[in-house]
């Protein structure tokens, strides 16, 4: 009967996306405020309330828009290279995305989270996951770059991440795909019970500088964890998180892990765990490899390191770390309330949604209110013993929810393609607005912090159509724009997002504003192939490494003629930008490269590597417009055969050497 | 005193953006309409009245946005990689970034230009160039893909490109850097006068297909080709390129280009060039190389090849093919207007606008009444005889000329940071707006068309600084959208681009809708590794390689488990898209691949290839969120050591191969 129920549900949910676009409504103008165009401009000159930082999804960026305007401010390459921003393509930042198998020039980027300081943002850095090639990234607020990647061992799509703690003592990823360990793998994959495992990984995050460590790992059985919130306030110290394979199925997950009418929600005591790993409980793990890529603010370059050790701990071997609560059905999102006191589980085949007390769990744990043990001995305690109650008739697929300032719950419904607004004390449905098509993730301007932001609320929809002018058979995403400062949430706007937007974030335009910084100052350029102003621009050649220390400033490039050069060499040219004025980046490209390009902020040192294929003469320029000569900010490169007697030559203008 | 001249000047214009902000008007209140919000707001489910097509510049990709709105739709890879396309990443992508010197993932792209049928948009095709390796690109407007890119050879700097003629009989590809022609390199820099050519490339569109085919190259002096305009009307069968650097200088040009007081436009009798091409006065030139690369849109598949002939016409040979035509000082847009007859010179150091005639150039011509012959025996027309007049005071840093519907013309000045209005008879300044900040190209719907649509007027500004909110020391360039359709312009909206805007088109909305694909037919679909349904899906081992033969559709993978992979295998995911509904792409990823990811629109089919580094379990799954049952869209591969017993092995749900 379970199976017969999951398919009259499954089928209906995997299909309906199809279905309900033959009955949409026509446009939208009922649900949207009259004076919406008012609301949502932002006059020439002025600025939005705003920032949204938005995952990319599968382009593996993050955006940046503006709030109300939904304009689109910057995209930062966090697990992809970037040809707007020259990211992975110049000789300093290629290694940033380096893996332990090499360049991952493409990746898919899933969440993004603000660090917290006591519970709410501090506008110090996002964080983001990589899912394919399970990675965690740290993008600085001050420069909008990301500064440092570090690779995940033991884990298969780390899609439950990077949530972190209150204070982000922690950034959270655990595995949403449980694979063999690290060097345990060449097993059956019908074996899947006994030797596919879950890992979570507590990555800390240096209060200072921000800099990661993989703390330690939980080792789980095999189970699928799909998203997760860190207590705060009353549940401080504890993470919950969604499971959604509890049939623990290896194949046709479609129906195979949809069988269960509840899958559980994970609660870990991450102080606990803390603690035995402090008692030296934990077990080295020495056959990991992975990358832990950072970005060095003086030298302008990022480094790429290999590490090859991981502490683990079992959950299986300890009593009190991991207890399951069940819920129905297959859960996606688990979110927590501003107080912490409840948890929210949104189980996307689910016709309600159960909210869990973190009271009444503890007094459950206590009593030791327990219904069975599962996988290996991890207690699972009784639903009702849990539940603080559950929302009804709530819409269908519910998958995510946030928070407002004034108790109020916001949950997406991707099947039946709407926002529903719920009480969070009496569980009582207050409003709901369709959305246009089939919402993921949403988000409330600090709708996962102690005390939301409100005003704002954003759906990022899955589905486009018909919302804007079409462009073929690829569509951009849509996001749509809600007021709910008033009791009803009013439609402001709809406006097309970058790559796939799963999560997001907003943050006071002014947390970031302030801490934004303008240029790089050029004395603390520590890069070592800095050229200290034109006077030292200049030509070296040692063996086949001929290096062109370069100076860009309105409006030339020294040196502009070069000679010399032979087939055979390796040239890099290390490109200084003199300007110290803000928004004034110089840019560089020379015929016949093929990482043809280099952007160049103010103060910094930017290298083009070059290794001709041809006897001839090649043209370079700026290729950034920054002046009224920006034209004539040019040079030409001549290339020899090799064993030419032409020797090294360059000229800078009212010198030759 | 022309050199003095020139360094009060040129000084003035290069650090004038940096004088500029200092004095910067607060705001921008005053030059808003009042009801600004009203008229740039597309409410939720309505469409905007414009595509508007913008060069990305240094990014090397073109976007696409709406107007009014100023709403984002597309980033379309042209001469880049693209992460959010998966462009340049799947096995069927590559080869369209292939040049004669390898694979090129990032390049500068400079301008784009509608396809035209009798002056006018006809809705099929964007042109767009390459400025570094020099190349011209292809949009098909049905898919708002790139469907072809062919290597211009003998050039240096592919910036005066690609304006195409009355019916884009062809796109013009004329060096911005004069070089030796190809072949004839390793010459000394200071040879310049003597050695290096110009080459003006006419590249052939076929009416029905839009294939490309380099028809012929005209070789010139050394000259270095900025901006072009082909004319149109009265003055079909010419084209109108400005030339800056008339003094042949080949270093410091911010000072050595810039001493003449008139540079030039060069007219080029282009029917006249044609009929000597048939009579077989053209010289084959077979020491070049250049790609040439075709999308096939049966096989969903871009093909990569290189050809080795050109046909070249010496412009010096003629007497009747090529003409100079004085033009203050450092010309960078040359401009014809709707009817043909005018031709706009905008001397960037410039303090005055000559217009000039067509009829009196024709005149003067027939004449004879030139001043002088120069480089090699071109005849300069004589300035006062070709002048229909001049603009007079119009400001400081003329870039760009476009047109509207009312016999008016807008330029844009770069250093006074303004868009100027005067009529082209009559000369006369009309009106003036400021722009923020230093505007570089500008765009009027339709305004290089025979008849211009009118309405808007965007100004693409090169400064952004503090227009939005700050994103550290990289800021998004910004565009600002004028209404034109009354006497005075009106200042709407501020908004964000992507890269670098050189130049842009605006189409009205109804000719690319209705042209719009939305999905592949799956019964077109004529790839090499289509798999025909579900009950195709397999695994083919043949040698090391190793072809996974798979399809997606909602919600699973076929096959989901696959065993038998080895290391030293070379595996090839082929996944073929089975949806044909609107809007349904799905992703594929793999752990452990490098170029990790897929997108797959609905009817295609794309492959990732992938080399094992390791032994042991790798997921795999869909990343563009699909359905409510997206997230069990998964499956698992197995690689065992090389040698290894493990067969292969794979299920389709059902079934167990």
């Amino acid at each position: 009967m379970k199976l017969k129920n999951y398919l009259l549900f499954g089928l209906a949910a995997a299909t309906m996306t199809a279905s309900f676009q033959a009955c949409k409504p026509k446009g939208a103008g009922s649900a949207v405020s009259g004076d919406a165009a008012q609301r949502t401009y932002i006059p020439p000159g002025q600025h939005d309330e705003f920032y949204n930082f938005v995952s990319g999804g599968f382009s593996g960026q993050m955006s940046v828009y503006g709030l109300p305007s939904g304009r689109l401010f910057r995209v930062i390459p966090v697990f992809s290279v970037d040809p707007e921003k020259g990211w992975g393509f110049s000789e300093e930042t290629k290694p940033m995305l380096q893996t332990s198998h090499g360049f991952v020039p493409w990746d898919d980027l899933h969440h993004i989270e603000a660090s917290f300081t006591d519970g709410m943002p501090d506008g110090k850095w996002m964080f983001a996951n990589s899912n394919n090639t399970p990675r965690l990234a740290r993008i600085n607020l001050q420069t909008f770059r990301t500064d440092e990647i570090i690779e995940i061992p033991n884990t298969g799509g780390n899609h439950c991440s990077p949530f972190t703690t209150e204070n982000s003592e922690y950034v959270i990823a655990a595995t949403r795909f449980s694979v063999p360990p690290d060097g345990e793998g060449d097993v059956p994959i019908d074996s899947y019970k006994e030797n596919f495992k879950g890992h979570i990984s507590f990555v800390s995050v240096d209060k200072q500088t921000g800099e990661f460590d993989i703390s330690f790992q939980l080792k789980t059985p095999g189970l699928n964890f799909d998203l997760s919130s860190a207590g705060k306030g009353v549940s401080n110290g504890w993470l919950f998180m969604s499971c959604y394979n509890s049939e623990q199925a290896h194949t046709l997950l479609e129906v195979n892990s949809s069988k269960n009418d509840k899958d559980f929600i994970l609660a870990i005591n991450w102080k606990k765990a803390e603690e035995y790993i402090k008692a030296g409980k934990g077990k080295k793990q020495n056959n990991v490899r992975y990358a832990h890529n950072k970005w060095d603010e003086h030298t302008h370059t990022a480094k790429h390191e290999i590490k090859t050790e991981v502490t683990v701990l079992d959950v299986t071997e300890f009593e009190d770390l991991a207890y399951l609560i069940p819920c129905p059905k297959s859960p996606h999102g688990t979110d927590v309330s501003p107080t912490g006191e409840f948890i929210v589980g949104s189980g996307k085949l689910a016709a309600l949604i159960p909210v869990f007390s973190f009271d009444k769990l503890q007094k459950a744990i206590s009593a030791k209110d327990f219904e069975s043990e599962l996988y290996d001995g991890i207690p699972v305690v009784k639903y009702e013993s849990a539940l603080h109650g559950e929302v009804q008739k709530p819409g269908l697929g519910p998958l995510h929810t946030e928070f407002d300032d004034k108790g109020n719950a916001y949950t997406s419904f991707f099947v039946s393609s709407e926002v529903v607004k719920w009480n969070i004390n009496t569980l009582e449905i207050l409003d709901r607005q369709p959305t246009f098509y089939s919402v993921g993730h949403l988000m409330v301007a600090g709708g996962n912090a102690k005390k939301p932001f409100g005003k704002y609320l954003v759906a990022y929809n899955k589905i486009t159509k018909d919302r804007f002018l079409p462009t073929g058979p690829e569509l951009c995403h849509s996001a749509q724009l809600f007021d709910i400062s008033g009791d009803k949430m009013e439609l402001l706007l709809d406006f097309p997002t970058i790559g796939e937007p799963h999560y997001a974030q907003a943050l006071p335009a002014d947390l970031i504003k302030e801490r934004s910084l303008q240029i790089y100052d050029i004395n603390a350029n520590k890069h070592p192939h800095k050229t200290n102003g034109e006077s030292e621009a200049r030509v070296e050649r040692n063996g086949n490494i001929v290096r062109v220390y370069m100076t860009t400033i309105r409006s030339h490039l020294t040196p502009d003629v070069i000679e010399g050069i032979q087939l055979g060499d390796e040239v890099y040219f290390h490109v200084t930008n003199l300007e110290q004025d803000w928004d004034m980046p110089h840019g560089f490209a020379i015929k016949g490269a093929n990482n043809s390009e280099l952007l160049i902020m103010p103060g910094e040192t930017t290298t083009l590597k070059w290794v001709p294929d041809r006897v001839g003469i090649f043209p370079f320029y700026c290729t950034d417009f920054c002046s009224a000569l920006h034209q004539e900010m040019t040079g030409y490169a001549r290339v020899s055969a090799q064993g030419s007697n032409v020797p090294v030559k360059y000229y800078t203008g009212e010198k030759t050497e």
